[in-house]
């Protein structure tokens, strides 16, 4: 399996799963409503969990830009790998979400609460306002590359072995830091599924929030920056 | 202890567990009851580890036909072996569901929602849809056999050692695809119960609501047999 | 570290842990009160981890005296240490009990309900039945006990390696099978708070049910020796 | 990475991500407002996790006055280093606390309960009163202090293979012993982020509730005192 199909399935995997478990929370008559915040963040992590177990040992189950950023900064990967594994990001992000789409494509029709809807695809702050979000996505993603750097054994990404450990990584971030933004540490994570949800034909959807878009995407930037430049003045 | 055995016990522990759980969140009176759907999906995630980590040195724990089947198509298995898993796994199942019914008689008996009854045996979706209902059971079995062909050392099956990872795999596929049907993906999971529901003497039950037991077979056999082509095709 | 003193630190452990999650969901103003069965399982879950991983090397951690009996039964200790651990088991459980009085003083002094305040101590069935509660208990200590033969490496117990895969095991159980009769499924853990209840001056607590204080302990034993049993016959 | 250096950001990363589920539950519009007490104690595990994971082959991971004190008392460490840890860990509960404001800055300014704002920093009795609150934490911090003996393979600290068996000590004595007294455990998680709100100029805020302030340390000095004497009377 190349890099580029590994991380397409790493990264579907991983939004099928983690979105997948918003929807079970958020839409009208699923079994799983009104899950609570231990649900969603065990689904998450879980997601993480099988997203790296199965990829790992064919692309470093990177799954996320901010890390495959990081992991250049550092050396890890060379820079000509960045553009492969952000596109195959993208793609798998939105295939995952357009999978939650179909498994969920009746409760997606029985829900009229536009914001639930958009909110099974990609994260909204809890209280808008740019600097403040900015930050809590900042800290977040910062402490995921920074514990990403502890936890693989080479500096080329995540293996199968690693995958218990990223999995409860995310789940003290989910848990700890996801209150204000929902924790999208992940550009692929957000800007994938909210160009499925722009692009699927969704019964009674609201804008993309394409205003918000690009904090989930710069924040997570700044936060793997700093996180590598940290480890690499600590070695 | 022979495969067949090993089937046997092993599924009879993962039904015990996994619609104890069931039982435990819905039945009338118990200390459990209404616990949500982390306890129930958490239940069933547990069900799996005690049921692979018991048999899996003696049959490869498929504990679900699902696997057998995807097993056999990718050859880890002989296909004469395929009838004797999953007869086994059916034994198991019934089992498995006559000893919940056994444990929590008294609560069953206190119990006067028939539905809620059925659902400690077999799964039954939220919004019934046939078409729907299958997509969601076929994308959930997919998730759950692709993982498992990555989680296996060996192509026949799973050890003691993979418990703890089938087990977040079944958590993370119950977490966030359990919503829109109950996540049966498992042919025997689903049938074997119905079978016993249907033989038990079991007060106030309803049908065994036979017109959706189709559904909870052919979506897994099908989300079965999409994994091991796409698996055989990355080979 | 004698085994004698071994189980008695493990098992005060095992209680001090197990009933005062309990005691945290069930005591007045209690920051953990109405914690739901996720916290009440997860915590005893973690009782046996930390009780298993402590004692393991020393005693082969059973704290628990159907474990005691089963490995007799089969070989792995001889006869003549089982009154040794019996009687270490019930010293521990009754120091661990009187712990969590300790520990929750001014809790049980705010508490009025005498009946939670005894499920700090034993346990007490949903459905009072004599047959029923001992299947139950019968069911879910079979599990148990089959369950740890398939982890224990040696036959004489279990060591600080298999601390995770029989918390798991015991939270299976908890989740699954604990809604009837609160899973005692271990007579030491049953009977010796039961002492401490009865012993301990605590404000307004009503009697210590000695009625129903037989069957936590016969039924674990029925359900060791028919596990046991099972266990030699597959050999 | 010094010692001094790893204690800070150990520490830092633990009262982040151990506050920060506090604020998420606590903190007015936060996404995991009232998320229980599931979500409070899998949070402090994983706090745990990620700080002894990442700092463990650096400086053991004290990450804590009580583990210091009580590995200097049974000579792992030399006296020396005492100073060395207990500052850094100060200094790493103060920025840890001071992140957690960061991150959730706009939902402590729509807090207007002072007492929950004071509580995302230090903790409180659910009942005040003197002995009873330090007998709580001598028994919680004795059941750490004694556990991480048991864990640690070395005897100056642990490595990131500790780290899940140490965050599961931790999940057990939140769950279990947490209900009284909050689970301070810790003479820096609580004194360090205690500062910090002394400090910080949070719109709102209380006094820092100097009164009770000795408890959270003198508690756990006793505990971790007590744990290393039995430690070595059993060696």
């Amino acid at each position: 399996m190349s890099i580029f199909l590994a991380e397409i399935l790493g990264t579907a995997l991983l939004i099928l799963l983690g979105n997948g478990v918003v929807a079970n929370c958020v839409l009208n008559k699923s079994k799983g409503q009104n899950g609570g915040w231990m649900v969603i963040t065990m689904g998450w992590a879980m997601a993480v969990f099988v997203g790296v177990f199965t990829v790992g040992a064919y692309s470093g189950a990177h799954l996320n830009s901010a890390v495959t950023l990081a992991l250049a900064v550092t050396g890890g990967i060379t820079w000509d790998l960045v553009p492969v594994y952000i596109t195959a990001q993208l793609i798998g992000a939105i295939i995952g979400a357009s999978l939650v789409w179909a498994a969920y494509k009746q409760h997606f029709d029985a829900t009229t609460d536009a914001d639930g809807i958009l909110a099974c695809f990609c994260t909204a702050p809890a209280i808008r306002s740019t600097i403040p979000n900015l930050v809590t996505e900042i800290i977040g993603t910062f402490v995921l590359i920074f514990g990403v750097f502890y936890i693989t054994k080479s500096e080329v990404g995540l293996g199968a072995v690693d995958a218990l450990p990223v999995a409860l990584l995310v789940l003290a971030i989910g848990l700890s830091l996801g209150g204000p933004t929902g924790y999208a540490i992940n550009p692929a994570r957000d800007l994938g599924p909210r160009i499925a949800h722009f692009i699927l034909p969704i019964k009674g959807k609201r804008n993309s929030d394409w205003g918000y878009a690009w904090i989930p995407v710069v924040g997570p930037v700044i936060g793997a920056l700093l996180a590598a430049a940290l480890h690499m003045a600590l070695k």
